[in-house]
Parts: C-alpha cells; sequence; structure tokens
C-alpha cells in the first residue's frame, strides 16, 4: 500500500508545488482545504481543480469559522494592503496575517493524519517571500512536529509524525521552477488576496506582487489573468 | 484594565472548575465552546448557564467539522462504551477519543487570544481520571505551549502566551471539592457522551462514572439528573 499523506492546500502556487512534491515523493496525498473568512469559492474551486488535476485520493474541503473572532484583513472587515513594493513584503507582520491561521490549519491535517493512518503532513510555508508571518518560520514548525508527537492515540502508539516543509528554503521564484519541472500547470492556481467573482486577479495585493515576481524570476511566462496589468 | 484570559469551556464539571479558577484568580473571562460531531445543543446549553452564571465577558460557540474525518466515538457512528468499571477507563485509549481534539481546541484559543490580547489560556485537563487520553498530559500541554509562543504575531512581538492546567493534578473528587470552595453550582453542569434530549444523564458512560465517583469522593450530593440510577 502506499504511504498516505495529509496535504494542506489552498490553491496557490505554493500548496500546489508542495502537492506535486508529495506525490513525486511516491505518498498517497489526502489533500485538505479550508473555507474562512472572506476568501470564498474562488480560492476553494483552485483548490479542487488542482487537486484533480495532481491526482489526489481525496480532496476535503472544511470550514471554519475565524470570522467570530476577527481580527485579520482576509476574516474580517479591514481593507487589504494594495500596491506595496516587493522590499516592504515580509518587513514586520501585515494585516493580512490571521491569528494562529497554520496551527489551526495542522491541527486539522494531524486529525486528519490520524484517521487515515498518515504519519506525514506537508505544508508549503516558505521562510524566503513569507510575508512575515511567524507561522512560516522552521523554528514554528519544528516546535509543532514535537507538539504533534505528543498529541495523538498513534503517537502514544508509537507512530512518529513528520511534517514536511519541501518549500522552507526557496524563493517563489524556486518554487515556480520546482513546480515546472514537475509537470505543475499554475493556471490551475489561484494566488490573489481580493480574486473578483471572475476569478481574475487584482495584480496589486502582497500575494499578486510576489506571485508576479516569483514568475519573472523564475523566466517563466505568469499565466495569471490579472485586473490590471 | 483586568487582564483577559480565554477558557475553554465544554459545561462539564472540569472545565466549569477551570472557570471558576480563572476568574478567582482575577482574570476577565472569554469562555470558548465548541459545538461538533454527536455531542450537540445539551452541550452547547450547559456551556451557556455556565458562563452565565460564572460572570464571563464574553461566550463563544465555534462550530468545527470534525465529522468529515470520523475516527471516534463522539464525531462518528460508533457507539459509546456503556457500564466499565472504573479501573478500566484511563487503561488504553477509549473509542471516545477524539482525534487531535485539544490541539484544535487550543487553536482555535490561540486564535482568540490574540484577537482579545489575552496572554492566557486556562484548559481543564487533568491527568488523573483523564480517560486515557494523550492530550491531557502535562508534557502535551509544555510543548502546545511552546510551540503557540513561536506562532503568533504577539509572541514574536513578546508576549508570552501561558497556558494554565489549574486542575492537572487533581482528582475528579479534589476538582468538586475545588468547586465546591469557589460556589459552583454543579447542577448547571453535564458530563454524560450520551444524554438524553431531556438533559439526563445516561450514568453509565465513562464520563457518567468518573462524575458520581467524583461526587462520591468528594462527599457532595450528586445533583445530575441520570436516567439510570
Amino acid at each position: 500500500m502506499m504511504k498516505r499523506t495529509v496535504v494542506l492546500l489552498s490553491g496557490g502556487v505554493d500548496s500546489t508545488t508542495t502537492l506535486a512534491v508529495a506525490r513525486q515523493r511516491g505518498f498517497e496525498t489526502y489533500a485538505l482545504t479550508f473555507r474562512y473568512g472572506q476568501r470564498h469559492e474562488a480560492e476553494v474551486e483552485a483548490a479542487r481543480r488542482v487537486a484533480r488535476a495532481l491526482g489526489a485520493a481525496r480532496h476535503e474541503v472544511v470550514t471554519i469559522d475565524l470570522r467570530a473572532f476577527g481580527g485579520s484583513a482576509l476574516t474580517a472587515d479591514i481593507a487589504v494592503p494594495k500596491d506595496r513594493v516587493v522590499a516592504d513584503i515580509g518587513k514586520g507582520i501585515p494585516v493580512t496575517y490571521v491569528p494562529a491561521r497554520n496551527t489551526i490549519f495542522l491541527s486539522y491535517a494531524l486529525a486528519w493524519a490520524e484517521v487515515v493512518g498518515a504519519q506525514d503532513i506537508f505544508i508549503g510555508v516558505s521562510e524566503i517571500d513569507y510575508s512575515g508571518y511567524p507561522d512560516c518560520r522552521p523554528e514554528y514548525i519544528g516546535a509543532y512536529e514535537r507538539m504533534a508527537n505528543l498529541a495523538t492515540k498513534a503517537a502514544v502508539q508509537g507512530q512518529k509524525l513528520k511534517i514536511h516543509t519541501p518549500l522552507i528554503h526557496l524563493s517563489k521564484g524556486d518554487i515556480i521552477t520546482m513546480g515546472q519541472s514537475l509537470g505543475v500547470d499554475y493556471a490551475l492556481t489561484l494566488s490573489c488576496y481580493d480574486p473578483a467573482t471572475d476569478d481574475t486577479a487584482c495584480g496589486r495585493c502582497d500575494a499578486c506582487t510576489l506571485r508576479r515576481k516569483g514568475f519573472e524570476a523564475a523566466g517563466v511566462a505568469d499565466p495569471t489573468r490579472y485586473r490590471v496589468v
């Protein structure tokens, strides 16, 4: 039987590339997407397209209720910042930061991994071009893994859980180069924090800015449909 | 301004006592309850009664979607075990174990704590009478706290998060004795894994068995309405 892994899949460049890496490493992939806050069906649809294209064994979409707490431009009524230059992205923590987001996402992944008998979780965090989120750093991931190995019945019974971060040291350009070599079709993906109902990207939020820069750095034509060019 | 804390509140004996302890220690309390799996409105209603009686500043009920994953008698279609003797409860991990439950609960608590500016979280876990759940052990809580202190913007900015476990070394009897001294009305609480629609407890699941034993050990009259006596 193929080893199973849970892969966190938002439908953007990073998580899509991560899913391709997990598949290439021989895992049967269980893709996990979250529906939360204001990023709605466009993102979920991108994740569905990607999961299908990359042959995920299962794809679950879990709705989580972070709006009750507020506190982020991605979950509350705060404007997404636009037109910031690359040099400013990653300085400090932006308002698009979602409190404890990766901690919540990994906790659901941990639960699902235990249920399907997976000892591996893939998450597409990068400490380069990481938009200044504390829960994208390797020391955070290491601490999460140590906690997870005390948290579950599986761990108590000796099944060691491993969190894979294949992008952790890669720039956006490197990620796209790697994904190209794995045959990823980035036209399926969506990165924008503020997509229109026709799925076009705003071209101006931090996620669009980093995405554009990544395609430029990789020397790959950007397949994104931007509203503002 | 009073220091704020998030308190995980299921509406059972342990979390209710924990909320009373947090209040006694001078915190403004933000009570957090989860609606998940088959334990439904009876549990949530108990939590609402308790939050009101113990003067919580806010009470949020968050719905979480663990049934998509299955894997537990509390979230999937597996029978809750009945009539086990106390000596057998805590030997091994029962089918009522919910994968990564406290990890998910604490992750939402961490998010809410950050949003309301709380540096403290209270959780009513006990390593005594703990039903054999790995995520009730002190080493797990310690690892969670270390991870949390790397996870958030608040932590990166130097606000240290503390997870309080005031019941960790207490038996159910000790917990009830302490709650009595704090004026807790346990008639408001609900522990049963399998309550009837009229809120009566089954009297036979592990939670009922431990609860009965606790009142006996504390020498306190048990206010619970059991279906089976």
